[in-house]
This record gives structure tokens, C-alpha cells and sequence, in this order.
């Protein structure tokens, strides 16, 4: 016997506009969990040790009926995602004891039985990434942003990408991609224009690499593409206004990758003027979830990406949070874009 | 010497609002040709059988700074576009007396020298279609509606799809390629839903196949959609609210063929709303010109298409304009959209 008590972050209540940590999302220490001796029904028991909180998350929150990309979260269920956990025990041929296992659907408790590890892909890491940094810039992020790119971009050396979240921009599906976009696009010899909504971020892409950075809160976005497209890529987060300038500065083909519409999980949307020139100028403007990239592109992701990453030829920066109990905080700050990289909770040490 | 008039339809201004015949474009019986001697200077001499009126050649009478995917007609020089001809002399080894030349920028006059024939085809048309037909079902309509198809439906046995040119449509790139849309899709074996903004015309495209038809001036699109969607393939030949219904209406992974926007050359467009949803449902939403498209498909297309025309497969009907000083009035009716089929004015018999 080997009992400890297992944290759980439990999803209560649909939210009303954001999602309130204690009442929609509670954390729970109320369960225990004997590790020697929890039946594991062939599968593994996994110790958790980072989990990231992506913006995705919250669409995830919502009546059951409501059809949408990703299934909703059962109530009174601990919620999952993406998350880099320890094998503490295996019953499953395919695993060990050791192994690290990442999965989408890793659930928020500290200690987690998997009885079907099918979505479990185990990590060998040789580069030593940081779990915090593995979990996001070579998960979701990183997929998206890698993924998305090398599917649609269809990027030739001298092509002018622009590259936004835009001004306010919340509820994205994966804000910071666009930071592993830029440099992607520079590593394949484009000219990189992008926009943020501070000073100091503005600073930050021009340090990625970003040929023209801006602010777009103070710099109108329709004269910057004026004065330096005609753009050939547009990696679109945030719809709207700017989804109209970059239409008309739109060279002909130019490739729409739509990866965020502002306001898209707690607002309206704002209508769109220029759609006629996704005709006038042959555009392909194509949405996508990365979970249907994944199995075209993961062979060549996970070789390349956490080495490229390792070597530093990507940067990426997150921003921690200590604790399981953090997921609710985690999730609002998410939610309301008030973090400045993407959200991982760091729920045990090794 | 075998002198003869050359009738001619000359540039002569650019339009405001709708091209006007005698005004913007001018027939021009002034010019002689001397069939037997006119130098040819290495190419070869045609004598004009039939030529396509269509609604992009409006785009092409605009000032020669705008840019746009087709380049602007020149002034006070003849229209040219879709036409066959037969060659009645040759200096070109690639041609002899005789052959029947397809191309897209024929001019519009009774006789005329192409000095560098490289953009025209030498038409076989074993299969014997007619000439308009030949030019519009086989051409210009015929390309667009089998090249677009092929390329961007990614059709799949019992899929649907939503095949409309919607409300007061004027001004569109191909109308008329929808009734070889329909066609298509059902030999695809697709569940077809298609509008027409006439009783008649309704009759017509249930003739053709559609199963769902319904009349979009008198019968609420969502509705219909709602009823009969969700949708994976939508072939836009309106944009507006009816793209805003069939973004509502898409099933998740729908196709958007862009081929066709309201008002396109001649007034101001309509917002849209909805088109946040092309991230949300993970749609593709493609614009193209079929120019484009001609270098992968067009071996195929000559495969296929005239022989599923001339054994009745694909039903295609023309409206013949007699004449060439006809153009004008046929370029008017086009853009106003008066007429019922793609329009051909026959300059001459064989």
C-alpha cells in the first residue's frame, strides 16, 4: 500500500463568458489513490508533470449538444489536455516504468490511470528539452505553428508573410504559435512582416526575426501592407479588421491560413468586406485543427522540431505556473490573454 | 488579290457601369483584308467562326494601372477572347490550311494573322460537337466547371453539395458553368442541392440532376440548407448572404469553391459574418481563375469532356447571337444578365 492523495481539477459548471475558477473548473484533494495497488486494467498508471492550458480549452466547456472540432468536457470530470507524464507502473507491453508518456488527453489529476494508452506516445527527448518546453513549443503550439505551416504555406525563399494575433486578440486557438510562425517563415528565406499589441512584444518578434515589427494599437496595419506587401502568406489569428486589410493587400494566390478569430469563444464576430478578392486573386484561405495534420506530418515534426529547438535556431519562452490547484488561474489568464506566453502547469517535479 | 471586308468590334472607351454598344465597343466594317497576300510574318491566317461572350471580359475593359488576373484590353484595338477558327493559310509548320484552332485570345474580327500561334490549340473534335458548343462547353464554362471539380472538390460518393449562382447574380465569372457543376457532381454520384432565381430555370436544373431544387427568390436558402445539409461542398457563384447561409450549413472539412461573387464588376458587395466559421468547421476556401488551372487539367479535360457532351452524359445549352456586329449587344445582355445560356455570336459559317 502505497496511498497518497491525488489532486484533481474537476469541470463543475458550463461558464457564462469566462470560465470561473472554484465554481466551473474546482480543484479537488479530496480522493486518494493507492499506487501500488490501483487495478490498472492492462493499461498504465502515469504520475503527471506538466500539462499545458490552451485557449482550445475553453470551447471544450459547453452544452453537449453543441457540435464543434473537439468533444466537449463531461461534467464532473477531471478536464484533459495536453500534458507530459512519468510511467509509474505498466501492465501495457507497449510501455515501462520510466517511460514518459505525451498525450492530448492527458487528465488534470496528479496521478492518472490510463486503461487504453493508445494516445499515449511515449517521449524519448534525447535533446533534453525542459518538459515545460516540450509540452508546448513541440506540442500544440509547436504542431500548429510547424504543422499549419508546412501544409498550407506553400512558402518559396522571397515570399512576404504577415504574420499576426492582432490588436486585443482573445480566445485564439493558439496565441503563440505565431512566435514559432515568424521563425519558421525567416528559416525558409521569407520576408516576415508581424504586429503585436505592446511595445515590448513588438520588441520580442523584431528579436525572432520579424523584417517590419509593429505595434498595431498605434500603427494603422492596412498602411504598414501598403507601403510593404503585396503579401503572399497571411498567418491569420484574429479575423476581423485586419482579415480585411490583409485581403486587399493580398498578392494574387496568396495563401489565408486561418488559425484564430478574435473574440471567437466569449463574443461576436466582425463582418468581413473583402471576401470577393479571395476570388479576384485566386486566394486560398484554408481553416484547420492540427489534430487532423497530426498524421501526415508527425514523422518529420518530432524529428526536426525539438532539435531545431534544442540548438536554438527556434526560440520559445513559456510562462509557469506551480501546482495543479493553478488550472483554474491558469485557464482565466488564458482566456483573457493576460498571459505573455503560453500557460503550463508544472504539477510535480520529476 | 482576294480582297474582302474585315469587320472588326474595337475597344474604343472605357465603360462606366455597363459596356455600351456603339460607345465603349464599336463594330468596325472600315478595314479590307487581302485574304491572299496579308503578310502572315512566319504565322498563320484564320477566318473567325464563333466566339464566347463572357462576363470577365467586363473586367478586362477597366484602366490599364488596375491590376486584376487578366490583363486590361487595349483601346481603340479589337476585343478578343474564347473563339475557334479554321486556318485558310499557314506559315507556322505547326499548322496547315484547314486545321480548327481553339484559343482564348482570338480577336474579334472576320479575318485575322496570329503571328505567334503558340496559344493556339489545333481542335481534332472527333466527337463532331458544334462550334458553340465546342467554344463554351468545351471551353471557357466547360474548363472552369471540370477544372475547378477536379481540382478542389475533393468529392466523395455521397457527399453534398450546394451548387448556386443565387439572386440577381450579374456580372459572374461563369454562370453557366453550375448546370455542368450539377452534372458532374451527380456523375460523382453527390447528393446535389441547387437554386435558380426563376420557376423555369428550377425546372431546368432538376432536370439535370439536381435533387433538391428550389427557387431562391421565393424559397429561404438557410431553410432549404438546414433541411437538407450539412454541406461538404458549396460552389459559390454568388457570395453574400447565400455564403454566409452555406458557412452556417458546411459540415466539418467543406470545400468552398470560390467562382463567383454578386456584383462583381459592377457595384459594391455584402459584408459577411460568418466567416469565422471557415476556422471553426476546418474549411477550405479556394478562389481561382481558371487560367490556371488549364497546364495540370486541360489533357484530361480534352480526354473527356467533348466525348461525355457528344454522347449526351453532360446536357449543355448555348444561345447564338448571328453575326459579329452583334457583340455588343451580347456583351451587354451578359453583364446585365438577361440571358438564359452561355452566349456565342457565330461570325461565320465553315
Amino acid at each position: 500500500m502505497n496511498t497518497v492523495v491525488n489532486g484533481r481539477v474537476i469541470y463543475k459548471a458550463i461558464p457564462h463568458g469566462y470560465p470561473e475558477p472554484g465554481k466551473t473548473v474546482v480543484y479537488d484533494a479530496t480522493q486518494a489513490v493507492d499506487l501500488d495497488g490501483v487495478p490498472l486494467g492492462g493499461g498504465i498508471l502515469v504520475k503527471t508533470l506538466v500539462l499545458a492550458i490552451s485557449p482550445y480549452m475553453r470551447g471544450k466547456m459547453r452544452p453537449a449538444h453543441i457540435k464543434s472540432y473537439t468533444p466537449p468536457y463531461d461534467l464532473n470530470e477531471p478536464l484533459y489536455g495536453y500534458g507530459v507524464g512519468v510511467v509509474l507502473r505498466s501492465e501495457d507491453p507497449g510501455f515501462k516504468k520510466g517511460d514518459h508518456v505525451f498525450t492530448e488527453n492527458l487528465r488534470h489529476e496528479e496521478y492518472t490511470v490510463i486503461q487504453n494508452p493508445n494516445d499515449c506516445e511515449i517521449v524519448f527527448n534525447d535533446v533534453g528539452l525542459p518538459w515545460p518546453i516540450y509540452v508546448t513549443a513541440a506540442g500544440m503550439p509547436g504542431m500548429t505553428a510547424y504543422m499549419g505551416w508546412k501544409e498550407f504555406s506553400h512558402a518559396k525563399k522571397g515570399d512576404v508573410v504577415f504574420v499576426t494575433i492582432g490588436a486585443g486578440a482573445v480566445g485564439r486557438q493558439v496565441p503563440h504559435a505565431i512566435d514559432l510562425v515568424i521563425q519558421l517563415a525567416k528559416l525558409d528565406g521569407l520576408e516576415v512582416i508581424s504586429s503585436a499589441g505592446s511595445d515590448a512584444k513588438v520588441e520580442y518578434i523584431r528579436s525572432l526575426g520579424a523584417d517590419v515589427a509593429f505595434n498595431h494599437k498605434t500603427t494603422d496595419t492596412a498602411s504598414i501592407l501598403a507601403e510593404h506587401g503585396p503579401i503572399n502568406i497571411f498567418w491569420d489569428g484574429v479575423g476581423g479588421d485586419t482579415l480585411d486589410a490583409a485581403l486587399k493587400a493580398a498578392d494574387f494566390g496568396a495563401r489565408f491560413i486561418e488559425c484564430g478569430m478574435i473574440s471567437g469563444y466569449n463574443g461576436g464576430f466582425i463582418p468581413i468586406k473583402n471576401i470577393h478578392m479571395v476570388m479576384t486573386k485566386s486566394i486560398s484561405m484554408t481553416g484547420f485543427q492540427v489534430i487532423n495534420l497530426i498524421p501526415n506530418h508527425l514523422a518529420n515534426f518530432r524529428h526536426e522540431f525539438p532539435d531545431l529547438l534544442a540548438k536554438g535556431a527556434l526560440k520559445f519562452r513559456v510562462q509557469i505556473m506551480e501546482g495543479l490547484d493553478q488550472v483554474g488561474e491558469a485557464l482565466m489568464a488564458v482566456q483573457k490573454g493576460l498571459n505573455t506566453a503560453p500557460v503550463v502547469v508544472r504539477v510535480a517535479q520529476e
